[in-house]
């Protein structure tokens, strides 16, 4: 998963941009740069790690000259973590640069790949977003909005994208809206971002989303927008809401916050634990989660996990010992809280499960008589093609084990998934308008030459 | 302030020692470092920045051999931010390397400092950490542990420190007891820290506190307990309970959390909000106490405020409106929660009262109708010569303004502290156990020479 | 200009060419970098400084495996001295990679920039050599070589090249060879070098010249060679005699450190001094011309310079009075040898002659009477095109200027070129057989578009 | 060894300062630095490797303020090459710093160490200088002039000193003026330097030596000159003449480079060599001296062996094979030169062997028929204990073997040493008047608790 901002028409265009990244720190912490155009000659400032390393000169910003900037942060996936991967990524369009920011996965780049290399592309990256360039740069056409216009028809998957030449930004967005895109304003200035909480520090008023199948071209002298296809049927991310967003953003049109409650609530009458005597939430992810179960089941909510914010990248110890005390480093229980209770632990989704494990061991060793585990979403059994960072089918905890399974293998006293069908129907959305792919192996847009070991190698930001 | 942790007898006591100051590091985030002794030779890493930065390569493990270590995170005081300053401080004796960590800060030290000056001792630092060693390397005894007895009897103020040489590793604590200090347990490894919390990382069993006036000398046969005066009335640190300890850690042998818990309900009964909709918290310190005001007040418990926990250093901004912004770098609200809600808001404290500024306004943006503070403290008037690093008088919120006044500052609709009895009351000491200068300006140790100016020159670590 | 090295067919391939770019540190100081293939795989390692400074860290030698590798040392010249510009340049062709070391300059690579550009093709660098790669992507072909040589019959220009893939090492020189490219054996190995000072480093024997318009490609098999076109007449940079190569190198098949002394023989009749009284070299370059110039003209030989060889970067110097001293911190004089003196001080060429005319002022404040400057080549009067780093014709002191005027400039009180007929006949090879295009303007190979702004755009490393 | 620099008086002090290190860079490559006074503060730069990578940033010169400077540039002595050692160090003083750069060695700092550790003094490095500091802090007196001038008294050694101040810079030889030290000035700046190599380089003018057992004190208002004590016998280091010092120096009242023309005559009257063919010297250090063999015997001089000055630190190369290459990383012949003659190979002195055997080998390789190896200066059979960092007795050539056994060492067909004798009548100064203890073992200064073993130990800068 990646995070994007841009900023047009602002004379702190560059900074902005920068704060508009902070504020999607979560969405990806393996890199991050800004692009700046000043009218004549992009600018660029990037790096490896959080966005307060990168940007940790403030003298950068004088070299990001320019009244219009764009942002990208990187997630960090397994393997491919090259710093020639962070973007924006730079291209030499011959007499003039360019440069994109990308959120999202295309899904039928290695066809296009082969045939480009055919022809003697030479690629400087092994990201997808590169492809979307060499296309470009082979298309005919007398601007740049008609050359992306018809790049977009020969790919697919998930994408939010952000490009700035010299002399504009163009914003577009995949035809099913997989990701999320807004557009907001802050008096003259406009601002384009994955997620409201940019818009929210920047001070800028939420305008609306950039549309599925949308392209908004912006300059000096304004914007315009047009439908570069006919938009299909919504395919919104659900695990969007249920995890990767900000709480305090509202995509897809409505708040994650919301949303999240909702899930806490239905959980709570799907799966009550009569027996329970507290709900405690796992830090940050589940905290208004926890807060809906409470309500709506009546349980006590209590703080028992605290989580050490402080934790950036450790390394891999060298005993076991070492390694088993390293689920500590981040979270720690208040041991009174706990102490001969049943504790209903409520978490947001089981990914490989290792975490969750040792978890319930920690609660268990500072005195929880019984551990419930409520988690607000399906079970994770089926791989993500549009940009979430799964593991293998082999390493998911539910890739090929049922719900029984999975419970020993958290060692839980009892587990409760909710539903699919609670799932959707906690959003104000028709159920057809999201993916759950990962969920129920329904893909809405079919992988060219799909197998999962080709789709594993790529190491687009997503 | 600073956090310690000593591990003595374990093949893995640098390991340990990293992993217990990775539990403390909110105590300190100016610079980490850790001393190992390999029983003839002292090893040492240390640097400025997080314990994340500064041991982000694992070799430095492998030089840091041996089986006992001590470790150190500094807290980043304004001003005098030196590399040279950050712990463990080490020193040649002579024929052995010493080195030292200490949280605390000392209240006499002009005095001793011209003394030595004046007998030609060079210093090193600008900390009053090396003042101990340069009075220590002027006593006589036939061993370390002798000389440290008579040093001890000579400075004042408040002290937690770990000592290691090539064959001992010391702990002590001042006659008050004013800072943290606990003995923990794993099978045959001793572990000395600041906060349980370290313990708790390390599964290390809980012994007991440091006592006020004793040294524990511990070296390869075990370890033997002195007490170096007797003791005074403990004047435990009141503001380690409110606000900087880990509300997982107990300390002066209370949970911290159940003392917030008990702060909020205090402080409920106190400065109720009868027209209150909803209680929020500034995460994450006043977490528990906001859930104990909720519960005590029957007013609903949620999270309005998101923080962002990514946020690392940021600079200066060149202009006031990106200044202005700066808050939300660290904070965003949950917009829907507080749309026309009379928000009762929870902090631990007031200290300049600019970040509650700017919060009550984020709040009122998002629509609160009303904003109603609530601080689980009574107003901090009066610096603190022991280690808390307040401004001075004069950038108190509280230091020359009443509690209306107060209110008007941070712009609330009303504004209610705990109260100072009500604060002790909460507690299971005796009120005269603990100090509470910075609220009541009532010292327990005099300063020698006292004045604001001084004092505010040290850049000790405390 | 550059260095280049390659070395096929050892275990210790990749620190050989770090030891035979050691050697060739002189042809470039900007950059520094080693590719190696282990047959499946390449390995890059450069940076920017010098060798030293680039493999600093033994480390990086276990993870250039393979048992062939080539290097390249990238000058420093005016401008875009980018760390993207660092060789060996490596790029995706996507079933492997390809790796370019390149010691030339293209003089068609603007018409062909053009037409890649419409063709849709990405530049990462700015440089000539990825030129070669973008024609090589495009042309058909069953091999590596079959392409390469395609290519090659598209390019003009001077160059000598190392081409490594994961199971091939292929070196082309160009039909004029204009210059240097030698190869070398040590047992099994064979060893590929700009200048056969690299082959003595390293033990090895030298075999014969890549030949003008060969192409020989190596493998684990052993090697073949192929004429990729009928080399021309050859056209001989005569500037890598007089100023360029090392003196114990042997390029062109002639020993560079004899044609210099010829060449100060052949100066000491054309330009005899008959007042001198001692003669000395500007060190380290003309020291074997001196010599020549001394044993014929009788005049004592002296070492009156004394070179200082720690200056590294230095920067500019803020006041005028500091920038005066600066050519001191590379050169002072033995005073006790200048005093009272007519001393005939022998440069290899004038270029800006900014630092002949304060040594010449240097010799004078320590006491030389006279100083009559002796130069062992012709006035430069022309831009080179093939890769010598000159400045522009406004800047080459005799651009403009008769010998007399030039005299005047350096403020001399003689001045002798040595003529070009004296200094084509030094050498033991037809005169058209080298090119002199620097000093007579007869340029052996036409620009296409040619003018000398066009070309000073061009950032290649040459 | 090292060299320092002090400039009093001038607005661009720091800058003068950084270029007369660079002029003196062969004196130290270990690390350099820079101290300057404002009148109020002193302002540090220092950092390991050369001037040129420690100054890199030119705007350190802006930190670095003040119209007075000192500058160091430390020697790379095995082992301790520690950060902390590299000077000019600096101290604490109390009421002000201070700060020392020191050339030489001093004797007797065991006895005093253990005396002022005994008193509680704390070391901050293991320097001999850091000694002299501890011992002025405990000095009574009212100036620092006062305090230091008590300080001289008690130790002895080889010295040559400056102290800066906020108000004052003192420059101080030992009574045997065993290190070169001059003054000199350039309008109405003064400047103190090992050599005068660095006058030159300032523009600055040679006033005369800093005189053995002479103090001279410099401030805003003028200098004083004061002896401290009464000069004893000079001793100067004839090693400086033979090896150490830049040619283009004036030391000890004589140019270093006409010394080493005598000893090439002597050389020669002692040492002809019949059947030479040719005279090569080992650049640079040999250069001179190999003129003045050759004018003197009537051999003819040439260039055999060229230097590649590019060669930086280099690491141990894993193999026998790479290390055995590794001498001509430094060294390679131009073999025409050597082809089938008889060579005479200067080279300044004999220490350990290595570098020699492994030219003779190198020259033989080349077609050398014979090599004849003359030496210009007796055999280095003894340690020094002021400053030259010889290797242990056991580690020195002639250590235990006489010359006949060197010559099978280094593998010479004949090997002549200039007698110690011709050596010192080659100067113009009295016999007495040198330190020649490394070839007699007569040790002008008694080392206290004299022993080889304890010396080596010493990692001051010396």
């Amino acid at each position: 998963m990646c995070g994007i901002i841009g900023i047009q028409n602002n004379p702190e265009a560059a900074t902005l941009a920068y704060m508009g990244l902070y504020a999607q720190q979560h969405r990806g912490q393996e890199g991050a740069g800004v692009v700046s155009s000043d009218g004549e000659k992009l600018h660029r400032h990037m790096g490896q790690g959080l966005v307060s390393d990168v940007f940790s000169n403030p003298d950068v910003f004088e070299s990001l000259k320019g009244d219009s900037a764009i942002g990208h942060v990187r997630y960090s996936t397994t393997g491919d973590s090259d710093a020639e991967n962070v973007g924006p990524l730079t291209f030499n369009m011959g007499s003039y640069y360019l440069s994109i920011a990308h959120n999202g996965n295309l899904v039928n780049i290695e066809e296009i790949r082969q045939q480009l290399q055919k022809d003697g592309a030479l690629f400087q990256t092994s990201t997808d977003t590169e492809i979307i360039i060499h296309l470009l740069a082979r298309e005919e056409g007398n601007t740049l909005a008609e050359k992306l216009e018809k790049t977009l028809q020969k790919i697919e998957g998930a994408y939010s994208l952000l490009l700035i030449s010299p002399t504009e930004m163009i914003a577009a967005r995949d035809p099913h809206g997989i990701r999320p895109f807004c557009l907001g304003k802050l008096q003259d200035t406009l601002v384009f971002s994955s997620e409201t909480c940019a818009l929210d520090l920047l001070g800028a008023e939420y305008v609306r989303e950039v549309n599925p199948g949308e392209m908004i071209v912006a300059n000096d002298d304004g914007f315009y927008s047009k439908m570069f296809t006919t938009p299909e049927n919504p395919k919104h991310c659900i695990f969007e809401y249920i995890y990767f967003s900000r709480p305090d953003s509202k995509i897809f049109e409505e708040s994650v916050d919301k949303m999240r409650r909702s899930f806490g609530k239905k959980l709570a009458r799907e799966y009550p634990s009569e027996s329970g005597d507290i709900v405690i939430s796992v830090p940050d992810s589940s905290n208004t989660c926890a807060l809906g179960y409470s309500s709506e089941s009546g349980v006590k909510h209590e703080i028992g996990l605290i989580r050490n914010h402080y934790v950036g990248r450790t390394f891999i110890f060298p005993t076991q010992r070492l390694r088993d005390l390293s689920v500590r480093l981040k979270f720690n229980t208040v041991k009174g809280v706990m102490k001969d209770k049943e504790v209903v632990i409520i978490d947001d989704s089981i990914v490989r499960g290792t975490t969750l494990k040792k978890l319930a061991k920690l609660l268990r060793e500072s005195g929880a008589k019984k551990v419930h585990v409520r988690i607000s979403s399906p079970p994770v059994q089926f791989p993500c093609f549009y940009g979430m960072d799964f593991p293998t089918v082999e390493e998911l905890a539910a890739g090929s084990r049922g719900v029984e399974e999975v419970r020993e293998l958290v060692d839980a006293d009892s587990l409760g998934y909710l539903s699919l069908d609670g799932t959707l129907e906690s959003t104000n959305k028709e159920k057809e308008n999201f993916c759950t792919a990962c969920f129920s192996g329904d893909y809405p847009i079919r992988m060219k030459g799909e197998n999962g070991k080709e789709i594993s190698k790529v190491s687009s930001c997503s």
